[in-house]
């Protein structure tokens, strides 16, 4: 599903590919003939101000065909930051403002430092040209309503496959990647590394807890009867984590996502200080808060109006678009309050 | 408080005193006398690789006592993504490798577009320097017997300064800032860009409501009595900022923070693409949920348990240290199951 941080995604997943290819041609690489001064560009796809990241479709003077440059502003390197890097006579400081023992200023380095990351797709394709497109993103406060009506209807009518969670749970793949186990139909669960975890680096700890009992498609039908299985899920997922990689269940972000990106119950485990894509307020669900509410209401999630976020490129923005939810005004979309 | 972003708040809220003190004494405010080259770093603090910021901790040559430099990459404003900017001859290009459609590249950009946003403190005091160090951070479940035990007494113990917004409600100071004023002493609220936005950039918009009403101290003070007050925040708001700023409601994530960085009800605006700090699921509450919630259970936060993250830094955190709530491990402290 979509969320902020998913054009980091996809360049990194790009560059993983493209680092491959590199080492086994290094040698015969040329020097390119594209200059960025004969970079027309026509619209900026995206422009990450949190990572620095921005990417501008265009193309090259004198060339046929679409471009993409993709800028990056690189990370802080420890041997940038002494007398022959930021702390050099080269850098200028511009003040913006100082007072009493806080100051503001601009500072100007010594170019040799200030590189910024480049990558060059040319000629580019309409699949890269997606990829690489911000959709604009909208709010939705689905109400119980709107639920039953269109999301639930879109759910069973897209009839998503699930044979490869199924696979998962009935042993038949990836069953040297599960951490924990617990086979009971009801309230077991099967405990195993995010795809996007290398299984190893503790600052990026992500996994995923995929609930052996069929048929709970999100967060919308959980309710009291389920309550012990929620908290299976969580005392046993951070005993399972605390025993494997010696991180604390308080150092654990422990959530739902809704929508989900696949419909059939499951819960994100990472480690506290990961800024994992989409654990924003308005993607993520604490497992906690979830029980908790579900212990004061034992149907919270069936009378509750739960917010999702949406993209253009969504089947399900078609869905409340066709019925008159969402309407678009020159590029963008708006929600209309019924 | 503490999230994975806590040195950007921490810089943010920082700025806000110092912007509130720069406003009075703008006129009288002289260049700077520090110079980057008469910096020498002891230790790196803290070092984002993924938002581009780290702190160093040192001391200027020929002065006494330490300091810090907190160096932040900008991030790329459209204006400079033409012929003028990247994309003119001062941009050289250095080849990483090139293979197929795809290039990477290191850019050398004209050096006018390649300012690092640096704030320095100095003297820093040993609480800036933990401050701006990374700490181990953990989520605190905090029950309403927690809250009433230990959190409030401790809010009512600091005794927080809360001046400045008075002076903001008060309109003695940031009065050309406010974007919207409802005077309302009960159900009014002043609206104005947060320290952390330029006002300017849409990709990074971000401002702050902040109720007349005096005495709501956080979420947790919140009942069916202030739905009106929420209700008017949210639409007002929303409003003020379409005929502003150009940007319709369901682009906005308006939300709370728990806790709170102050302790006087506010409620967060910010572009839903943005990523601001502290938009995570521990931390923010979006104001139509906490609508919902007490529409749904007038008393629901009084009743429910809510998480918020902590670090060793945090005075809470002694406090709940002491009463036996938290304990340390090695270097880590793990919550204790009572």
């Amino acid at each position: 599903m979509s969320d902020g941080n998913c054009q980091s995604d996809d360049i990194s997943s790009l560059c993983v590919k493209k680092f491959k290819k590199c080492d086994q041609n290094e040698n015969g690489v040329k020097e390119s003939q594209l200059q960025l001064k004969d970079f027309v560009p026509s619209k900026i796809l995206n422009n990450n101000t949190n990572r620095k990241i921005v990417c501008a479709l265009g193309n090259f003077r004198d060339k046929s065909g679409e471009a993409l440059v993709i800028l990056e502003k690189n990370a802080f390197k420890e041997e940038e930051l002494n007398e022959k890097g930021y702390f050099s006579e080269d850098s200028e400081l511009r003040t913006f403002f100082q007072n009493d023992i806080y100051g503001n200023y601009v500072c100007f380095p010594n170019s040799s430092i200030n590189g910024v990351k480049t990558t060059i797709i040319y000629p580019a394709t309409d699949k890269h040209i997606a990829k690489y497109s911000q959709q604009e993103s909208h709010i939705i406060q689905e109400t119980p309503q709107l639920y039953e009506k269109f999301t639930s209807t879109h759910i069973e009518k897209e009839q998503f496959n699930l044979q490869w969670v199924y696979n998962i749970l009935e042993g038949k793949s990836e069953q040297d990647r599960v951490v924990y186990d617990n086979k009971c139909e009801k309230e077991g669960f099967v405990l195993l590394p995010d795809l996007k975890w290398d299984g190893l680096t503790k600052e990026t700890l992500y996994l995923l807890a995929i609930v052996r009992q069929r048929g709970i498609k999100s967060l919308r039908d959980l309710d009291g009867s389920h309550l012990l299985l929620l908290k299976r899920v969580r005392d046993e997922g951070k005993k399972a984590i605390l025993d494997k990689y010696n991180v604390a269940g308080s150092q654990l972000r422990i959530y739902l996502h809704y929508q989900p990106s696949f419909y059939h119950l499951h819960v994100h485990f990472t480690y506290l200080k990961h800024e994992a894509p989409g654990i924003y307020a308005e993607k993520s669900h604490l497992l906690d808060t979830v029980i908790d509410n579900i212990e004061m209401m034992s149907n919270y999630y069936q009378k509750a109006t739960l917010p999702f976020t949406i993209r253009e490129m969504d089947t399900l923005f078609n869905v409340y678009e066709t019925n008159g939810y969402i309407k678009r005004i020159k590029q963008n979309v708006e929600l209309i309050d019924k």
